[in-house]
């Protein structure tokens, strides 16, 4: 089951409602604490044991799977002190890439992206980050992410993560997500070139339907990258001095992706106009073979024709050889029309 | 009746005088007036009466439905000292969407936006609003609006809004009509992906004409969307720091729409082509199909023209099988031409 | 007779001189004087009757109807102590509209629009303004103009005029061709429909030349009005705070109007794409009826070649009713093509 | 002989070499010095000449005509202290336009165009100046230009010349190269009307290659103008203030140009498109009566065939009239379908 | 074997990987040390070796031949106490061009452009660069480069070098860079004309292919020039005010050749509208041929026909030269078609 924006629209501002997918699978909470001397991982049940780690030294994620309990989302509104406003968006998954500054915390909100099944469609994840000082929140659609390298490298005290604060941990989540959207555009470009082979070397009437969802699927690549990528400037100039780095070099690979898209946007402009005239000129040289042969018989059976005329008087006929005349004739004729139509590079 | 833009140009500034839909309809004023201890709504037939609710503590919401008597409009100017520029734009329904501050007021004037009818055209209200400290003036042009909502909430004093001022009313509203943008922009998305759905199965002349108009439709909602979001931009800027956050929320919902907006319009683009593809593929393979009939039965018919051929020496024609054997030969050149054409992939 | 620019190029600044259409008609000089207390208006034969205007507290309009006189113009330009460039751009009937502001005065040059004739051609008049402390001097080409109504308005001390300054004055007239702007864009707008119609019901060679015709008329609009659009920018910074206002609304008509003219080069544009695919599909829908009329008559015209072979053991040509028997065989074998031609959608 | 920018690659800076068309012309060397009060010109051939003209209260004029000989531009460099990168520029003849202010001095680089031979192509020559104090170098590369008028005025004391500085004898002359813009761009226009007579009239094969050396000429246009309108910006506003207005004029004059290139391109863009059209219209109709011709015979030929059958029993050959009914027949089923046709509109 | 950014893409940060092709060729590692005095190069095999050449007043150039070492470049790292992040671009071939600006050093990683192989496909080489107090860094993916003439003119003590500082020598080394792109862009250029002239002549199916191949390889020339042209624009404008009029010297180059390849995509798109209508012309003439040689039989087959139906009362066949007569009326009727299709311009 869907809710959809219509549905809220006209709902007024404050009433929490879920827009997106449903599902049946049940809500995790797993909360992270770490520093440099400690590190602690457990699944909670209620919102309000997240209250031990608050105000603490250390670094606390706590990372929700599942947004469409708008009940616990509001507590943790209150819990954390989050805008009503932000809630709506973290439970709204058709709201748009962006990065909002608040006095106390940060709210991020964007899209994780991958291909699914053998099909292979995109699949576009609504996911949220709320950076405050000494915690991290994080808000996902569905169970499973690719955050367990991360988790990993927290627990082994690998790098530079345990001595640094939320922000840091925020750009190491930031940064697998636009990891993820390079290979997204990888794939995107092994299909454009597969559809490439296809119209260079037999077009069809599918190849059409092909670009035409591939276009639709790189504006919606497009609406995920393009808002992000402005987000995440202001991000990189509003971040404490030691990360600005970090966010610099995420922004700068989504700068390259969104380049990147649009060179495959143009390339696969190119290559509709490409599928046209290629389609264009089989069907013309397949039209001309047919012309031809029809072209070449339409004098011979005039000529038969002028023999089947039932004159009284037509001399040829009584030649003893009139008919073996003709046929030579029309052999002959057939001979220098091909001659003459391959002289003018008609064939 | 309807007094277009035309007639009002050459008629200088100052002369107040309404530009658009003449109806019939009566204007309706209504007062809504509250803050957290009281709440008052009544229908004023007098514009003097507003004078009571004038420079109190209360956030007074007047409210005309109905914009095409500029005597009443010019009475409200004397009594809230509105510029006379200001005026005009209340009264000229074809004014570009926009928010100017003035000294003691804001001025809001844009769109309303919904589908009208079972044919469902893109209908759109041209709407003002005058943002003062403690009043609130909003101005439609026919009676019926989609603000019973935010009516209910302040008489049940629901939400945070009896404990706000002015600004915030005016953000409520505009979220309400913002929010209605997001259903128009969903029933193009339907529009398009019905018409792809033509155009994939059966294109034919009037899927052209649904193209063009559904172009010329999003062109219309362009003209409403984009001068918004500048004006929005501004808004957000200039308003109390308080109300910041709902207005740059309203802001980011219709930078959304715009997004969309240009998304659908390449898709429609996108469209347009694709049509003219299928279309023209279409109409090739017929024309291939008559032509390859044909083309089978020019050489069949020269050869019949042979055999019908008069002359006293044709030995074939005395053959005692003659015409059996020239029916099959007929037969395996027809065998013989369509698996040619078949291997050479010409049909 | 017509000077151009290129006579003019390579002439060296100061050298003044008429570019542009050479008319015989008499130039006339009027000149308005008015404050809140008085108002005179007459014609005048010699610039050096403006002196006694000069330096007092009234506002003086010295209205020049006429420009192919360069020496005029220079003395005009003595007497104002005008700067060189000035008077140049004042006799060039091609120069850019733009805003200049000196220390004086501040120049404004743009081109006055209407439709011309009875056919209607886009006519383009060259007018310049000078605004300066108690004065304005507006120049025009031709005798006739809008201002009438201005005039009148002054007279008859009609709205706020009289008691206002030149830059007041100035507004009036740009209202006045700002406005006419809108008429211009509506009649556009006209064109267009008449044009779609036309494309959807009869399209035909004309066609294309009237939507040629019309591009180019539009992108000659477009010289008029963005230039324009940015100067009057700049006039809304550098005008008094009091007439701000007025300046930022004829501001806006004009982006309102530079908004319409680029949506209605975009209809054109989709317009032509529209000529291009219906008249491909009418053309190939005649030739296709051609078609199918010839590979219907084609296999009869074997059947009759067949039975037109001379011979000598053709058993059916002996049959009592064969003749009958193929007639029949014929027709069937059309009802049959006609009928899988309809199942396969072919017609 | 040519030296292209490619051997120049890789020769590091510092390197000076010519780059551009050699020719044999001598080079010459001509001096102008003057002041309100005296006057001197004269041709040198030692640039050590210059010295005595150096350092003194006149504006010196130095125009070197040719500049294919890198030794004395190096001379030239030493002796008034020139960047070594602003000499390679001077050398390049491929260089880009601009403007860049150093110290002591401003440096310019442009083209100058116009129309060469009978043929009427588009040249470009490379033009550099140097802007000091109390002197200006000029380097053309051909001898010839369109500074003699200047030349004249200086030497008659005509106009303000003789009493301004160096940088506005720079205004002079870049006045009048931008000037001689004009008359190219009107050339354009010419050029791109006449391309659109004869698609209208009589489109052919020859009409495609016009309109895309026309492009391609375009493009070399724009990549003369667009550059230098950005750097006569940079020019106006960090010149003398008494100059800025001259150079706002030529800077207006290039925006003037620069918007109707743009124009420009967009009509060849649409005539291109027009001429596709018509071709393809042209092309359809003419097919169209040739297949007309074909669809009237077929059935008819048809006809004869059926009475050039040798059935036994065929009642109507034996009839009396058989012949001329069958005849009149035909005329009849002619006549019928041409009606029928033209009621359907298909001829 | 290659590494491609999907491998690194989950890896997180600090895990240093090379990106790009694999290749067995060795590293080599020199080092040349000069000031106005001392000069010294070699080759050396570990890196510590390079601390000798660290903090002394001379400029220390150090290049690195081969990128696919990532501890060797970690050590380096260590040495000169680099960011990591700055490591991992220098390992990742496919990071975008750009300029970082650190505490100590300034970051610039770029593409080495060349044509490779005799089918000439454009190579790209990843580059990148660090410009510290007293040393520059320099990486590059493979031995062989255009800098020899720079260590030739170091060792010379040729021009400035030799006094300048580390970002002096940076300049030279971008400066033979960007001059190579030039010749890339002249190749492009070259390539172009060839295929308008393939295009203008005898233009073929692989003409698309050769116009998508080129389209691909500018996206790829674009994606190399674009972000670096911006990149510069940061280093000019950060460097030390000696060395700005270089390095704005080489973002005006690549300006120059950014516009270029703009206009070279242009031209493309030109190309390939003008192979599209060429190719379509082309095709439709010769059909054309064919139509009229069958539209010429038709009739003549048709009278044909009529004359060889059997009726018995047909009194021309009678006639002595009734066969005459028909061949004759036959020659008259072809040769008035000629007349007529050439007169209305069919043929």
């Amino acid at each position: 089951m869907t809710t959809d924006r219509t549905t809220k629209a006209g709902m007024g501002p404050g009433a929490l409602i879920h827009i997106g997918n449903k599902t049946e699978a049940p809500l995790t909470l797993r909360v992270i604490d770490y520093n440099l001397e400690k590190w602690d991982e457990r699944l909670i049940h209620n919102i309000d044991q997240c209250r031990d780690y608050n105000n603490t030294d250390s670094v606390t994620w706590i990372d929700l799977d599942g947004i469409h309990d708008p009940v616990l989302i509001e507590r943790i509104g209150v819990q954390f002190d989050i805008h009503i406003l932000v809630l709506e968006d973290i439970l709204n998954s058709t709201s748009r890439p962006k990065v909002e500054d608040f006095d106390d915390y940060t709210f991020v909100t964007l899209k994780m992206l991958d291909f699914k099944g053998p099909s292979g469609e995109l699949n576009a994840e609504h996911f949220s980050m709320l950076i405050g000082k000494g915690f991290l929140l994080t808000f996902q659609e569905r169970p499973g992410d690719d955050f367990d390298e991360i988790r990993e490298r927290i627990k082994a005290s690998k790098g530079r993560v345990r001595g640094k604060d939320s922000e840091y941990l925020a750009y190491l989540i930031l940064d697998v997500i636009v990891d993820n959207y390079i290979r997204v555009s990888e794939r995107f470009l092994d299909r454009i070139q597969k559809l490439e082979e296809i119209v260079l070397k037999k077009p069809n009437e599918f190849t059409l339907h092909s670009i035409l969802s591939l276009q639709k699927e790189l504006l919606d690549f497009k609406r995920s990258v393009d808002p992000l990528k402005e987000a995440l400037n202001t991000m990189q100039l509003n971040c404490n001095k030691d990360n600005r780095k970090y966010f610099r070099d995420v922004h700068d690979h989504l700068v390259y992706e969104s380049e990147n898209l649009q060179i495959h946007r143009e390339m696969l402009f190119n290559l509709q106009n490409l599928h046209h005239s290629i389609l264009s000129m089989k069907s013309n040289s397949t039209m001309k073979v047919f012309t031809i042969i029809t072209t070449i018989f339409v004098p011979l059976t005039f000529v038969a024709g002028v023999y089947g005329m039932n004159f009284d008087n037509m001399p040829e006929l009584r030649w003893e050889y009139g008919y073996y005349t003709v046929l030579g004739g029309m052999g002959l004729l057939v001979i220098g029309m091909l001659i003459y139509f391959r002289k003018q590079k008609w064939m």
